[in-house]
This record gives structure tokens, sequence and C-alpha cells, in this order.
């Protein structure tokens, strides 16, 4: 970073951590209906913040859902197009007693700024902004090209953005696509991702009699919905957190020595984190390690289920109906659609005696993987050698970003992601936060990493 | 039914309906701590009904709970006392939008009367009052000491009657117990409940992680309580749906051939019960009909589940934890807290890792029997031979009252059930009702009931 943009970030860090706020404080939660006019809002936000930072072309793109937000700086001829990736829509706050601070009304403490989407993405996405802004303002132009484009509904599976991507595909072409949009391995081990599970969620939901019925009158005559889907679940894990549908571990690669050898640098301390989640001990699939069950390993998940009475009390009926939502981390070459068949086919030999069941698949993503030795991924070591003041690991990351994999696939480009966040920033929980040291350290690693792709040939 | 008592019914009928409807409409849940003020409301509205209806020592008295309605009228020297229970408490409304009128909006359709509570208790209950009053307005007298003690806790278990009972013993004191709180074997079938089953209910909660957790970054590695919880449910029962808890069917005694005869006339159709029900066919315990499932065995019934994100769309988080209700209906010798002491045993074997359990009884009743010979069931056999111009056959209810077992036991006394429900009224569930002619009966047989009475010894 030149001392004239250094002092430039830091003289104007105050008023951009202001910004960061107002940003999370518009509840973009894009699930639900009721927040569309936040969305919009968000959205109109964001562009304006694009204007101000000086890029180009700014645009709020209508799709068939929340809109995406595009601006661009192509003045580097001869120079490598990056296009950031970020989603302006959040996760809903539920269960909102849980938070210490309202979810939308955003404060520092401690040096963390708390508030959903603080680190899921608003405050990674705005590292990016800021960087922009700051080369602009002071020499008044980028190392390389840049486009922005920022989409409003990746907590709801980016149901638009394939299409969005294929008809946009000429203007939104690049050599490299960079998201920040997860967390690092660990405080003070800054890391690079290299690979993210895949994702096949659904619903079950399972109908039984018209109504409610009097558990005295007919319980024990009449298959119980919730009985039902209790043992369809059951079925689907052994005692071991081994998943018993059948074939769905056919497409994953086993581990090698190898494998196990070069993540071992990496292995967490299970005392600490049990301790951190409260749990009494950690729990999953039998012969892995914490670190492999939650990146290289798939999963089988309930999300949530519900039926019957759930109020004060007990109301002693056979309830109606009941559901469940689940969702399935991928790796490998598991394919959601494939799994998603698998998962049908198990459902189908299961099938309960005396109730309807039906299955809705919501979400799929395929896995996703970049090999370290890339040039764009060894430029962006040296970039948080820099920003960090450390060399990063190279980690596989257990959560899915189903874009990533569609970026890479439509625009044919490579991705590079550059998370700033940290474990435990209660990412998708209450008290969501964002250790606000990581947005400078963010925003330093970029400035270096739009420098080192200069020196790399781009496609442009 | 003398004529007098008849055409003063008859001219009163309209006003007596109107009655029902204001007391339906008192939304007298007491499970929920705001509908309080609601309890007393209706405690005071049927203390003036007594009131009204010509009964002496009116009191509302207070309990640790909800309060207690009495009333009697004790000048028939040398005739039987009789003690008619019932109960003013409603079960909640939920789920409230399945109703196709408000549920505390009474209306009449088809000569039923719609609301909750109508069948169980408030409309069966008024029957009583009415006799009493028909006796009183026109004649001066009843044929027998009547004793009236009508409780607003029945739909949480009666956490005070027992207590209540016991103090004030003397002052209730009767030769058999009278209650009106079920339905009738069905339409034009009615029925005289020997046997009644016990019933144990139960939460049991599961708390896993401090909040919920990012499923891509925690999943596989940390218990899902709904997952805990999933299994911990499904090991209670196998594939045939018989109870899998160790101990639990050791004190059902078998039925017998001469069992299985008996009940046999009552037998009903499993088509047309699927069918009512809107189920692609019935399920139950292997090698048992419907009518024994639902009266003669035990059941283990899941009455509500909840766990992790319910709402639109799908959250992909590991919950913070998960819980349900359940309970298990009784027969024949066992006994509410031996079960507990069992399943307990059992969660305890099959305790899941990762997660804490924690258990907590809400529900005890132990199960009830009268033989169909004694004099006062079959005065109570004339009794409906007249109301409803048909001889009622004898059966056993899948339901539990435990206050009748607490009757029985604490006053000493039969306990005679005259039910006027009928089966498909949806007690307990959305659209919840009473067929009125029902109601006319209920009086006739009531007032036949009280006038076979006088000619048995009673112990007063």
């Amino acid at each position: 970073m030149t001392d004239q943009v250094k002092s430039y970030l830091e003289k104007e860090r105050a008023r951009h951590l202001e910004e960061v706020i107002e940003f999370v404080r518009i509840p973009s939660v894009s699930s639900s209906s009721e927040h569309k006019v936040h969305m919009k809002e968000a959205a109109e936000w964001l562009a304006d913040s694009l204007r101000k930072a000086g890029l180009e072309h700014v645009e709020v793109m209508q799709t068939n859902g929340h809109p995406v937000v595009y601006g661009d700086w192509l003045h580097a001829p001869g120079q490598p197009t990056a296009l950031v990736y970020g989603h302006y829509d959040v996760q809903p706050a539920e269960p909102s007693g849980e938070w210490e601070t309202p979810p939308f009304e955003p404060v520092i403490r401690d040096g963390k700024l708390y508030g959903r989407g603080a680190t899921d993405d608003k405050a990674q996405l705005y590292t990016h902004i800021k960087t922009v802004e700051a080369f602009l303002q002071t020499e008044g132009r980028l190392p390389v090209n840049i486009k922005f484009c920022l989409e409003g509904e990746e907590e709801i599976a980016s149901p638009n953005l394939a299409p969005f991507l294929e008809q946009q595909a000429e203007r939104l072409a690049a050599d490299l696509i960079v998201i920040s949009d997860g967390p690092m391995h660990d405080e003070g081990v800054p890391s690079i991702c290299c690979g993210l599970r895949g994702l096949c969620g659904f619903q079950i939901d399972i109908a039984g009699p018209k109504n409610d019925l009097h558990s005295g009158l007919y319980g024990g005559g009449v298959a119980n919905p919730v009985s039902a889907l209790v043992e369809l679940l059951a079925s689907m894990k052994d005692a071991d957190g081994i998943i018993t549908i059948e074939g769905f571990y056919d497409k994953v690669r086993p581990l090698t020595d190898a494998d196990r050898e070069a993540s071992q640098p990496l292995e967490l301390d299970d005392a600490k984190i049990s301790s951190e989640l409260q749990v009494p001990e950690l729990y999953g699939e039998k012969g892995y390690t914490f670190l492999e069950r939650t990146t290289a390993r798939p999963t089988l998940e309930i999300n949530g289920i519900y039926g019957g009475y759930q109020g004060e009390g007990l109301k002693p009926i056979v309830p109606a109906s009941a559901g469940a939502k689940v969702s399935c981390r991928l790796v490998d070459e598991q394919d959601p659609d494939e799994i998603m068949a698998l998962i049908r086919r198990h459902i189908d030999k299961h099938k309960p005696q005396g109730v309807t069941v039906s299955i809705q698949q919501s979400h799929r993503g395929k896995p996703f993987f970049i090999p370290p030795d890339h040039p764009y991924i060894q430029a962006a070591a040296s970039a948080y050698t820099d920003g960090f003041g450390k060399a990063p690991v190279y980690i596989r990351s257990g959560g899915s970003i189903p874009i990533v994999e569609v970026f890479s696939r439509v625009l044919g480009a490579p991705v590079v992601m550059m998370d700033f966040g940290l474990p435990g920033e209660n990412m998708h929980g209450p008290n969501e936060h964002f250790h606000l040291e990581n947005f400078d350290k963010g925003i330093a690693t970029l400035c270096r990493y739009w420098r080192e792709l200069q020196s790399l040939p781009g496609q442009a």
C-alpha cells in the first residue's frame, strides 16, 4: 500500500465504519416477502456507494427476483480484469430473542461490529468498495480492471444468478472472480479457501388425518405424522453418524494418508471447540476428525422440524401433519440432483404407512475446488502475507457457495476466495458480528492483491 | 319425563341454547395465562347459572389454580346423592386458521353448535344444569340429592383437583359421581363408558450448541439436537407399531377371546374411518383392530415436535435445541409414574452423544374401570333407553379423564359416565361442535336417571 493510500484510509476510517453501520441497518432479508422494500433500499444504497467510490456504469439490474448491483472501472488496458462478487442480502434474524442487541441496530462493542449481515457479507463486501475508493481518490486509477457483481439472493440459494450470468456473460467477462464471503481458518491464521462443499436442500412434508385428532379417541389407531417423520429421518443415519442412503458416498473420494498429512497442521482442538459451543463433546461420522467432518466429508443435517402442538404445556393430539427441512453438504464429485434422486429412492423404500409423504428440493449447488498452486492463488497468498503479516494456509471450507461453482462454470474463470471473517462470528446465528481489525487488514490485503495481479497475464 | 317437565323444556329451549352460546363465547383456555380473566368470567357465569337453576350454596371456590364452581340441592332425605362433575375450561383453539368460523364466536349450523368447548365440555355440562332447572321450576324438587363440582383445569390435567377433593371431602361426599364429558359410541348408538385409559405425558428437551450454527461450517462435526431427538423418539417404537420401552407392557392384561367376542358388535368399519379422517389407511400396533388399539391397548404418541428453522424456505443451520411433547395412554394396571420411570430408563440407555437431554413429566392419570352390571350403571342403561329410544352399549373409551380415577379413589364412590357427545365432533381440534339433538336427548336421559336412582339405595 502506498503511503498516500494508507493515510487516506486512516483519515477516512471513521466515515467508512459509519457507512458499514448504515448498510447493516437495512434489514435486507431476502427470504421474506415483507422485506422486499428493504431489498430495494439496500440495492440502491449499494449502487450509490459504488458511484461515490468512483466506479462507472453503475446500475441496479433487475432479475426475476431481487436485483443485482453492477459497477466497473475498466481503464487498465493489458491488465487482468477481476470480477468482485458479494451479496447484500442477509439471513433472517430469528430467533430474535437471543440477540443481545437488536439485529438491525448495529453497534460496535470491543472492536467488533454486531448486527445481522455484519460478517455475512456486508462488511466483507464493503472492504472491496473502500479499496477501490482509496485507489481512485488518491492515485486516480486502479492497478487492474475491476467489475462488481453484487446480488441479493445468496441466502436463498441464488435462484436467478445463473440465468443472469448467462445473459450478461459479455458484460461480466473477467479473468478471475474474487469473493470475500466466509471466515478465515482461525484468529491470526489467514487462509485461502480452495474448496467448498456443495448443497442439496429439501423439505419433507407428511400429511396425516385431515385435522388434529384427540389422542385419547384416535391415539394408537391412526398413523401419527410426527412419528412417521421421525422414523423416516432416523432411517437416514446409523448410530455411528454414517448416512445410510444407498449410494450416498459413491462419488466421495476417500481421504488419503497424504490428504490427512497435509491438513494435520490445521487440526483444531476438540476440547476448545466443544467448550466454545457449550456442548458436552463433539460428535460426528465415526473415523474422522472435526476438520475432516466439517470440510472433506458430506453431511445430512436436519435444519428444522415441526408438527403438532408447540405451545406451553401439552396438547394430547395426533397431529394432522409434520415437516422437516434437511440439507446435505456435498464433496468431490457428488451432484445435488443425483443425491436428491437417491434420497427420493430411500424415502420411497422407507415410505411410512398411513400417511402421505411429499418432498420438495429447494437448494442445489455443486462442490468446488481450485488448486493452491494456481498463480492467482499464489498472488493472493502474497497479498495476505502483506495485509496480515503472516502467510496464509490453504483450506477447504465446509460451507457451500453454490454460485462459486456457477461462476467458474458460466464465466469460465477461476474463483479466488479471499475471506476476512472469523469462525465464531455467528454467521446465520444470533449476535452475528465482524472483527473490525480485519476490515482494515482486508483492505490492505486487497490493495496489495490488485498490485500483485498487475504482473500476471490476463485475457483482457 | 313428566308432561310438565317436558313442556317446560320445550318452551325454554331457545333460551337454553342462547345460554349455551353465551357460555361457549367465553374463551376459557386454562393452559394460557393470557386467558386468566376469561377463566374467572366463565366461573362467575357458571355460578350465576347454577343459582338461576335453583341450586343452593352456590360458590366460586378458590384453588391454587383456576376456581371450582360448587352448588347443591339436598332436600331428598333417604335418597342417593349424586355429585355431577364437569369442566368449564377448554383446549387452546390453535391452529386458529383451520376454523371455518371463529372458535369463540359460536354459531349453529345444521343443528350443530360450532365453537371451542361446544362438546368438550360446555354443552354436555349444561344438560345437567338445565335438567335441575326443569325439575325445580316445575315440580319444585329433585328426585335425588345433587351436588355440582365444576372445575377449570381439566384440560391441563387438573393439577389442583385432587387436593381440593381431599380438603372438601365432607362437602362433596356422594353415593355416585356422574360425568358427561365424552362421545357416545356412534351416532344413534348410545353407550355407557365403563373404562378409560390413563395418561402419562411428558416433554423431552434436547440442548445442543449455545446457539444455531452455520451448517456449512459446523455441520457434521457437532451433534444436531433435532437428529438426536429423532433417533431417541424412533428408538421407542418398532416397525410394527410396538412400543420398545422395556417393561412397558408388563402390566397390560392380554385381550382374551371373551374380550374380543364381547366387543365384536362394536367393531368399526376401517374404510369408513380412514375416509372420514382422509388418511390412505389406518395404522397401529400389529395384531389389533382399530377399536382395540384405541381403547384396550396402550399408546405412545408424539403430540408435538419442534426445533430449528420453521419459516419459509430453508435455513442451513445446526439448531441449538429441539423438543417434543409425548403422551402415553395407559390401560389396566399400568401406572403413570412407573411408566415414566421406564421411559426415563430407556432414554438413559439410549442417551444420544454430544447433547444434553432433559425430561419433564406433565400429566399423570391412572386407568379406570367400572363393571357394567353395577346397579348405578344399569339405572343409566334404563335412562338412555328412555332418552335415546335405544338400549346403550357398554364401551371402554380410549381417552383419559384422570380425575375419574381421582374421584373414585378420593371420594370412594363409583363414577358413572353418561356421555352425550359424538365421535367426529372434533374435540381438541378445529371446528369442534356438538349435535344439539343430543342436548335434548341428554336432558331427557338425565331426567329419567334421577328418577331411576330414587329406587336405589344410597349411603346418605
